[in-house]
């Protein structure tokens, strides 16, 4: 149909009716079709069934000479840390490795935040008048969830090519001592597939902060979640910290649950020996310790970081025919309207599409009434609320490919109709 | 020995001698023994291999109509709701199932109640000039430090044969609007192993609270935890307090720690289903979900009420003979002495042991140097101080029988040395 926007009226009229037709045709076929949530697929599940087997009575045994059975071991099982240790790139006594989910470690990093302070905090940030927190946007929905259940008063800050808009995010941080931390993403950055430059990685580790308690949530979510055979490099952040003598302003976040089971895996954090040292005497009251047997049960079946990307891999291969399709269905279906562009991340577990100002909340609820769900628009900013009302988060993963075909038919469809509407209202 | 009281000087002296040199043997043998803890044997875990083996690939499947390898399910799957709510008589709807620890939930409850307020709450507890919470003592080292982490003023309150002294509490709750909650153990409690009485429960349900957010902790740590073939009785509190009029009264937790393997277990709250939807609009901020793999895995192997009713039988085989032994040494070397009183549990994990006043640390640490650990003496009590300096907790469970004979043969000769020392010294 070409670039809408050279279209007169009546042209946009008769075009918007033909597809209103289509769209009446998709929403007679009952969907219920699901691309809101970043979840794994049934047959990537699959590829850690080995993780039911792989520890029984037979391969069971006391390890690092305590029985992981039993209770203790609050920072988690050796072997487990140094696993982590060497996803991360940091030492072992610089790892705490919890429960099933880092989702849950962060939000207790900040329970705790509020409650006690940080280890270079002169009160509970509770006790402040105010605590902000910067958030990169579009961004990760619960991420901005934690601050907003827990009163943090949120600052959206402009994600670019490269990592979050840093002139801002060091001005900001200069100035205001309330500011007491940023979300980030800086592999394969939810939604947008960014990955942040040694520049920005740099300019975290030395700027300047009037709150010393300043701390950087780095979610590396997305750390071995390759979809080509590229691995792109990412600096480390502890180490750059430590270089510019800010080793405690980092805490850094990731878990195995888009490796094996999302809800039964591993998560774990990272900091300064110091930092880990502070934590764990808050953490103390909090747990006896988190499940030794699934900390083995990972550790065995993933064995190292080779390992874990040759496993990685075999993800790769089920979930990249989707991320093709999805943007090959863009590509095709929507390029030459000039109403939309879209993200063609080389990792991670989203493509971020962005319609017309003004256009996403609507396209979002037409998909809906059609059968076809996806994540609530505005969800990728903080409070909900997408100030241009233009991004869609899609997540390509959990369904089939045919069902993905469809889903990616009616989302190009509403962003054609709503699109034409703004044209003809505007 | 007989009745130390009745010794003059030259006696006591004498004997305190002949104990010295006892004692001096007993360091000579470079013990290292642990009665710190409760925590099961490892002949008590191996009860419980079964869970190692009883999901794999073949029996593992969806249920629930949700893939429990996948995101979701913020209360748990609803096999697990059912199993808690049969353990702890209420519905399953009045359930939510967690982690690995109740602890945790304790933990994170509190922590949520500072900074978002329980459901009666008119602001977080956080906001309030002060925050109290009751504690009947001697009780769980580990409640007292959650308070304590979380700076809630505790007020200790004295155990008597029947549960904590309502007496007192119904004075303090019904003025002082600061008190916010209290900590139960009510079936086998910690250390002492009562049961709270029906007038007890009755009392907590009906008392009037000046706080209209006022909670009460209920840990029902070991419900099923029976050493002998009785089953005790103990009232509903759920059903009390909303047969009250004050159905959001209680948070009640329990995890299967000390049934299967502490630390890999599972654990649940239960509270009224209003209780329940409030928090779990809290909890959503903070997980997913919990692991729902482990959770089916307990399921499995546990199956229900009367079925887990079998695997404790077998756990106390193990595990009376312990509790055995320790009261007849206590009772063989210490009765006739007058020197010390304690506690004949039908339940639950300890022994409490009662010195002369004044003794207990130095008990402690005569035995530590020994070789023999104890948990720390005032443990049992608010801020670690034990008011009249007393309570001992005796953990039998961890020795083998041989080790429990050497360390109880040291605790009874030290309890022995230092009763003398004090009445030299009176």
């Amino acid at each position: 149909m070409g670039d809408v926007h050279t279209l007169n009226k009546t042209e946009l009229v008769e075009l918007y009716s033909r597809l209103e037709e289509k769209y009446g045709e998709f929403k007679n076929k009952n969907l219920s079709l699901d691309m809101s949530r970043g979840k794994p697929s049934p047959d990537q599940l699959d590829l850690s069934s080995g993780l039911f087997d792989i520890l029984n009575t037979r391969t069971m045994d006391v390890v690092d000479h305590i029985d992981i059975r039993n209770y203790g071991g609050v920072d988690g099982i050796q072997e487990a840390k140094d696993l982590f240790a060497e996803i991360l790139h940091v030492r072992p006594t610089e790892v705490i490795v919890g429960g099933n989910s880092s989702l849950t470690i962060m939000y207790d990093t900040i329970s705790r935040a509020l409650l006690k302070g940080v280890i270079d905090s002169d009160s509970p940030w509770e006790k402040l008048p105010k605590v902000k927190f910067l958030c990169p946007s579009p961004g990760y929905d619960r991420h901005f969830a934690i601050c907003e259940s827990l009163n943090i008063e949120m600052i959206t800050i402009d994600m670019l090519d490269d990592g979050p808009d840093m002139n801002k995010i060091e001005e900001l941080v200069s100035k205001d001592d309330a500011i007491k931390g940023i979300w980030c993403v800086p592999k394969y950055s939810n939604p947008e597939g960014i990955i942040y430059s040694d520049e920005v990685v740099n300019r975290f580790a030395t700027m300047e902060t009037k709150a010393k308690d300043f701390k950087i949530f780095w979610d590396d979510a997305y750390t071995v979640h390759h979809l080509t055979n590229e691995q792109p490099h990412l600096k480390n952040i502890l180490q750059a910290c430590k270089d510019a003598g800010h080793p405690n302003r980092v805490f850094i976040f990731a878990s195995t649950s888009k490796i094996t089971f999302p809800g039964s895996g591993v998560a774990a954090m990272a900091a300064s020996e110091e930092n880990i040292q502070f934590i764990l005497k808050q953490l103390s009251a909090q747990t006896i310790g988190p499940d030794k047997i699934n900390q083995l049960r990972h550790v065995r079946f993933l064995k190292n970081l080779d390992h874990i990307n040759e496993h990685m891999k075999k993800h790769a291969e089920l979930i990249k025919p989707k991320f093709d399709l999805v943007l090959l269905e863009l590509d095709s279906q929507l390029r030459d309207n000039n109403i939309a562009s879209w993200s063609k991340p080389k990792g991670g577990y989203f493509i971020s599409l962005n319609t017309l100002d003004g256009c996403a909340a609507e396209v979002v609820k037409r998909a809906a009434e059609a059968g076809v769900k996806l994540t609530k628009a505005g969800a990728t900013f903080p409070y909900g609320k997408d100030p241009r009302d233009r991004n869609i988060r899609i997540a390509p993963t959990y369904p089939s490919i045919a069902e993905l075909k469809v889903a990616i038919d009616v989302l190009c469809l509403c962003v054609q109709m709503v699109s034409i509407k703004k044209l003809l209202n505007d």
